[in-house]
């Protein structure tokens, strides 16, 4: 972890020190990711196969996974875990229900009626990666909004085991959502085929998910094809951004930028506060607990990259915090509710030092889908809106016409469009 | 215009039909795209000068539109046009300030408060288009919702004419908008300029508005940038659909067709009726009303790939209309709210006889920013929420700590993420 005195940086260092790790070479990326395009575009279910082989070392027949394998996973998941999904599908739906946005109608002029409808997206594609671990969470993160929004046809990717099976508890998570169907397919080839469609997989027209820097890249190249699917954001690796005050217990930021640190290597780790004994014992705590964790070694390579912060005052995290734009932000501040104004660009904000990250991840009932490497200036976390479109309509009587349509006609007449101007002024016409 | 008898097609034919006209190699122009990204990533404004002085013909030395061209602007333009745009913003500030989305908050457990904060994008790049005609309109429907989002620094990019200044129109339209940060520039170049930022022009974190191919594949390719902007839709050519009963005035059919036929050579124009009369009305309307348009040679070409489809009941309209996704879809129905309910997927709806698509062009209320190309299923028009980010927000007490924290921990091992338990048992055991 390094530790940084703001106030003695220039701006160039700033810069420097907000920057996210690079890692590894984009083109490559892209490179990559564009021959499985080519190979999923042009040989479909056999290319898929042959990626899979490749890729996760397993060969699948079919990739669909059958009614009887969502029963064996129902069957083989212990009680608690089982419970424990259906607790946290409860909360998601309560706080994703509170805040479905609704149809509206009013009246722009006498006798013209504007609106806006509500639609679910008719096929979606949801991808949850099993990369170190299965994410059976992600799949509760993309079904209930996804059931909500009343989408009709939802299609799940997410990678083989070794013996090739699905993960169980993203069957039951999966299950828990009414999705039937799901697709043992992971990676950028999962992408490729819910993009394109093949014999197995439906063409989708939004794609969701987390994924690593390979499904990133292939969710940004799909929503680049012509008339390709839409993409819910470019969520790549995870990253924790926290302001705390003196008062916050050192024990509890430790854990916090532990929880973030564990996911990979790539994860983003930032401490910033005004307390500079508060640097000492989170630098401490965080040694001691990191012996203590099965995944010390991504841990660790993680922290490499954290960074723990001094400011002057905490008006100053701030603005450190809306330059940075992080995934989630975590307030561990002593009236946290105080600052929420302050806080322009983050995906998810956390208050309080009873509020771990972890609770967003999987059970608060917010999204944990969120968006990453800045693009919390641009994009917000997952949401049942996320899965559905809005459509305006107009409805206009003749009054309404005669009301508004000049307007249109002298607009029409500046930009050079006559025909429009006579699509209007031949109703009129008529109605004289 | 091609006449066509849906009960006649296979399932190939049906899909060809609803295809849209290529319009050229994407490779070609996806490639000049990329090659004016990284001149202007190389060289700013020496860039942003040597492209317009191609592309536009002409000499800009400052980008930017000064106060006195402002001034100059507003003039210059007749009256009757400064208060036509006046009026059709008063509109849109009513629709889209009805449709804006709320904060909230709910309780997702004893304890547990979740809620969702509403900010504005702070920085956004909008982009007029001005090829055969400017569009002052576009000024409006992207500067309204920005207003009404908040956002701090708002740019407009729009090309500059022959003689070096910007359309007066334009400038007037933005001004009312309280837009005054304005950018000589258009093309790929404009969006680079936005995408990368360079000394005269700022960085934006999201862009907005329609153009040409060049334009669309410059706003995919940003959005494509690792930590690049996001970007509204890929908005490419105007098209629309008319879903018409025998009851339909064909001279209204006629010029609604020929309205959309206008806009461009790659304009798509597409009536679905279940009435062969009124086919043959339409037809002879058409024939007769393009000849008297200024823009007769452009429609005309449109209207190459136009269709004229006949269907066996209005219900098969529908079906048709959903699959093809149209920017614009137009009711001339005898009872048209009644058949709302079976649109799934469109840009924006125009309802009844006194509904041309001219006044959700212009002035209804409603935005123009459309999603094309089948976009439709699953992107949506501009609307506040375009310019807004939500942001999720968790306060959690002891209380609630201990009422989900289980849950919390249970998913986090079995995802196998033991530091995430960690952040939960840590402050349940400091409770204790």
């Amino acid at each position: 972890m390094k530790r940084i005195d703001w106030s003695s940086l220039d701006a160039a260092a700033r810069a420097d020190c907000l920057a996210r790790p690079g890692g590894g070479d984009q083109a490559e990326v892209e490179a990559a990711v564009r021959r499985v395009f080519e190979q999923v575009r042009a040989d479909g279910d056999t290319a898929l196969r042959a990626l899979t082989r490749r890729f996760d070392g397993v060969e699948i027949a079919d990739f669909a996974v059958t009614p009887e394998e969502f029963e064996a996973a129902r069957a083989q998941l212990p009680a608690k875990l089982r419970v424990a999904l259906a607790e946290a599908r409860s909360r998601l739906v309560t706080w994703h229900r509170a805040g479905m946005a609704a149809e509206f109608e009013v009246d722009t002029a006498p006798g013209v009626r504007c609106g806006r409808l509500l639609r679910p997206i008719p096929r979606v594609g949801l991808y949850v990666p099993a990369g170190t671990a299965p994410l059976p969470s992600t799949a509760l993160m993309l079904g209930v909004p996804a059931e909500l929004a009343g989408c009709a046809d939802v299609v799940l990717c997410t990678p083989p085991r070794a013996d090739g099976t699905a993960d169980p508890a993203v069957l039951v998570a999966a299950a828990l959502c009414g999705i039937t169907r799901v697709f043992k397919l992971g990676g950028a080839q999962a992408i490729a085929a819910m993009a394109f469609g093949t014999p197995t997989l439906p063409r989708c027209d939004k794609l969701f998910g987390p994924g690593n820097r390979y499904v990133t890249a292939a969710k940004q190249l799909a929503a680049m094809l012509a008339g390709g699917p839409a993409i819910d954001m470019p969520a790549g690796p995870s990253e924790v951004l926290v302001i705390a005050d003196a008062g916050a217990p050192p024990a509890h930021v430790a854990a916090d930028l532990l929880s973030q640190a564990e996911h990979g290597p790539d994860s983003q780790v930032i401490l910033v506060t005004d307390s500079a004994a508060l640097i000492d014992a989170v630098e401490a705590e965080v040694a001691r607990q990191l012996a203590e964790l099965p995944r010390e070694a991504i841990a660790q390579r993680a922290l490499e990259h954290a960074r723990l912060m001094r400011v002057s005052d905490i008006g100053e995290a701030f603005a450190i915090s809306n330059a940075y734009a992080p995934e989630h932000l975590i307030l561990a501040l002593r009236q946290p509710r105080t600052w929420l104004d302050r806080v322009a660009s983050a995906g998810s904000v956390f208050l309080g030092d009873y509020a771990p990250e972890s609770l967003g991840d999987y059970c608060s009932g917010t999204n944990h889908v969120l968006p990453t490497n800045g693009a919390a200036r641009a994009w917000s976390g997952v949401s049942v809106a996320s899965f559905q479109t809005s459509i305006s309509v107009q409805e206009v009587s003749r009054e309404g016409l005669a009301a508004i349509g000049p307007c249109a006609v002298e607009i029409a007449r500046a930009e050079g469009l006559e025909a429009h101007a006579q699509a209007v002024l031949r109703r009129l016409e008529a109605q004289a």
